[in-house]
């Protein structure tokens, strides 16, 4: 039977979500965990790649067990799972879903949260958990971020926006909303897209801290996405800020 | 001159404030950092001690340093410590103070926080950061715990919250106040006083789950202070859900 866990994970300690053979992973990670739990190997696929440092509170990933190999109630997985992951991994839920079913190509959409600390000082609480960001934006940065981003939403070709190098042909995803808020220091962006090109979130994130700082606003961004070129956009964000948040089928 | 100095620090990876030889200590690293910075070595002298394991939002510590020593300027000493200082510690103010003062001695009160996380299974975002409480607490858990812990405010002898083996003779302290507030899965004790008996808060704490529990009442709590027993209070919770949250002149 196949099972869909949602879990999630602090990245800090982890070298991303796949598999590697002499690197702690979220995927190594849980396939040990569920081979403790289930008492036999199990392939386990994931909704997505998540790199070195970022941060989900909801990933999906499925886990396919030979037809005797359960004998847990499924509400009762995620308590099951606890002592066999450590500190930094958690499974949220767990449901049967049908053996045609693939957490990857099914996913409707993702969202993704990437949070900015605009602060002069640093805060060891927040430390691998938001984008630390001590030059300066405007006091209304984050209005300002949101405007901009409205130029994201929609079919796009975001080939500005992927990380030089990668191999992807097709670039044009569609982004189904993309909003700034701030709450005391933290300026959050979030983002949902029916797919994600490598990088696209981070270098989303390092634009429009732009638009924060007054050097960017909607027409620039829509000038960068014309343009089709990774070097029109900005800096890519560091993983740290980065959660991936939601996983739609 | 001798500087008053605020911090902030994550005390999952130090083993308490003070100083000890061969162990990682927020003192001993404090004044390693102190040292690069200002040139010379000064004494740092903290509010308090705080455990291995426990957090500040806010400790006060003052550095003395000879009269040559600081050449920069109070408001610009946050920024200039953080490049000495390990990412689980930061400066937030600093002022000068007489040569008189004694961050211990003058201290008015100071306020704690304890967080409780309350769910079945625990959080990869809160490890180390609460006391995930796993077993059956009411629905009405803070409002119970906020009632029982009406008990404590004022000065009585807190001798049943007091760590065994502890030498100190005079244990009367006044509690100014003592609150229980829940937000999402989160209850959190806040409480303030003169100054607190060593694992007082911790021994609050976890006396304050029975009454979340339903097995104690205002009433209850009163017994266990007029009986000045250790055994008779509840058990010691675990460092990691408490923060000095306020340190007050």
């Amino acid at each position: 039977m196949k099972i869909l866990l949602r879990l999630k994970y602090l990245g800090t300690d982890f070298c991303g979500w796949q598999y590697q053979p002499n690197a702690r992973t979220v995927q190594g990670t849980l396939t040990e965990a569920a081979e403790k739990l289930f008492g036999e190997h199990s392939d386990i696929t994931g909704c997505s790649r998540t790199d070195s440092g970022v941060h989900a509170n909801d990933f999906a990933a499925t886990v396919e067990l030979s037809k005797t190999a359960n004998r847990i109630p499924l509400e009762r997985i995620p308590t099951a799972f606890a002592p066999f992951l450590p500190n930094d991994i958690s499974v949220s839920s767990a449901e049967a879903v049908s053996d045609g079913f693939h957490p990857r190509y099914d996913v409707k959409y993702k969202e993704y949260i990437y949070k900015i600390h605009v602060a002069p000082i640093r805060d060891p609480f927040l430390f691998g958990r938001v984008w630390h960001y001590d030059r300066r934006l405007l006091p209304d940065a984050a209005e300002r971020m949101n405007e901009c981003a409205t130029a994201l939403i929609g079919a796009h070709d975001f080939a500005s926006f992927m990380a030089a190098g990668s191999k992807i042909e097709d670039t044009v995803r569609t982004v189904k909303y993309c909003t700034v808020e701030q709450n005391d220091d933290i300026i959050t962006v979030k983002i949902a897209a029916n797919g994600f090109l490598y990088n696209m979130v981070r270098i989303i994130a390092g634009t429009l801290v732009l638009a924060g700082a007054g050097k960017l606003d909607k027409g620039g961004m829509e000038k960068i996405i014309a343009s089709k070129n990774r070097a029109a956009a900005g800096l890519t964000a560091p993983p740290d800020g980065l959660y991936l948040n939601k996983v739609i089928y």
